[in-house]
């Protein structure tokens, strides 16, 4: 069975940890928002109308066959199984579970840089306070999860070319996604705090090289950073 | 083992909603904050600041003998499966878990109603912003969520007593605590919003009558709701 990726159309946005995690499994799957441009958006709507039983509360959500999949950290942790882009090992699958779900705090702040108020509300309706929440995520926030992810890779008893253990997980996906994110979003507000970690920089290099990673970045199929999605530059918002 | 859970002095917070976990699993616990009060701003830090191979971003975190595990939704995972508070069938198991990560979503968003801004400053540094926010929050996000809660009630195969399938999860725990924080800390404001809500508050009734639950709310371990925790009563922030 094909998965079927349902996702706002046009931006990475959450959707694409996803996406990373599917091709560097090598899965095939429909992201049906490419395939059907104008009508996603109504689609996703109704998903999440409907009554089936298990109604996701917002995309991105994966069908696979029955079963119905919402919430990124849920979609890796059953996605990493399946696909061995997690150890074996409980305790060392729940540590890369917990990364994943602080990587995804960390994706939240950087959402409420631009939107700090509201969901529902243009940027244009809340700039200042926007600036005020982007400065306090430069300064304060962002250097405390970038250093807290250097942190680990610093620990790892099998050393610091993976997050968890020895081998590629879907945390260090979502740590490429990340790393980059900031680089795009705050180009002068990331650079200082990046340079402070080697480690994750070298992390998001090696994840960068991975074969299918890096046919993935080189296709089409990679929707390039845009002011629509969680990662926006707006250099008014950038240190 | 006695598992011990580390978490700030004097609130709910998040730890609340692991409390809840274990006293419905009849575990003991030591609460290292109660036993501790006056050290464990310190101790909290200290467990953070160090170099273990997998040092918690934040807390709450629970040590189970040599594991420690952060991140609500992971120590819920963990928990769940260990005391039998999460169906045995892995759909289901992943959907309690995706229930859980939206609960999460939640509590983050009512924790912006009062810091829209920064976790690093004061409310009262904050406070126009909060305004905007919490009004947003009141009359757009918060019928969301709950509607979506009571959505799933309703379209529940096994009938509406419990979020999944027919048997109290850790999922239900954590909706009992939402309901409660919310009339707490918006009890205007989530008066229509919740009366539209009857099956979800009959689920928190049911939870709370729990014998382990129902012996907890009445015993010292339960901290009242204050204005330190993540539901906080600001009447300026009500409806």
């Amino acid at each position: 069975m094909t998965y079927r990726l349902h996702y706002w159309p046009g931006v990475q946005g959450r959707g694409e940890f996803v996406r990373l995690t599917l091709e560097a499994s090598g899965q095939p799957y429909d992201d049906v928002a490419r395939a059907n441009d104008d009508g996603e958006d109504e689609l996703v709507q109704d998903w999440m109308r409907n009554d089936r039983p298990t109604p996701p509360f917002a995309p991105p959500f994966l069908e696979d066959g029955d079963q119905v999949i919402g919430q990124v950290a849920a979609i890796l942790l059953y996605l990493g199984r399946k696909h061995g882009l997690v150890p074996k090992d409980e305790a060392a699958a729940l540590w890369t579970h917990q990364i994943q779900l602080t990587l995804a705090d960390l994706v939240a702040e950087v959402h409420d840089t631009h939107h700090p108020i509201a969901v529902g509300l243009y940027y244009k309706d809340q700039t200042p306070e926007a600036k005020r929440r982007a400065a306090e995520f430069r300064e304060q926030r962002m250097p405390r999860f970038v250093g807290w992810l250097e942190r680990i890779l610093a620990n790892n008893p099998k050393g610091a070319s993976w997050l968890v253990g020895d081998g590629v997980t879907y945390a260090d996906l979502s740590a490429f996604q990340v790393v980059e994110g900031l680089g795009y979003a705050f180009p002068k507000g990331s650079h200082e705090t990046l340079a402070l970690a080697p480690r994750l920089l070298a992390l998001r290099d090696r994840v960068a090289a991975l074969p299918r990673i890096k046919a993935y970045l080189a296709s089409a199929r990679r929707i390039p950073f845009n002011e629509d999605g969680v990662f926006r530059r707006y250099p008014e918002l950038d240190g």
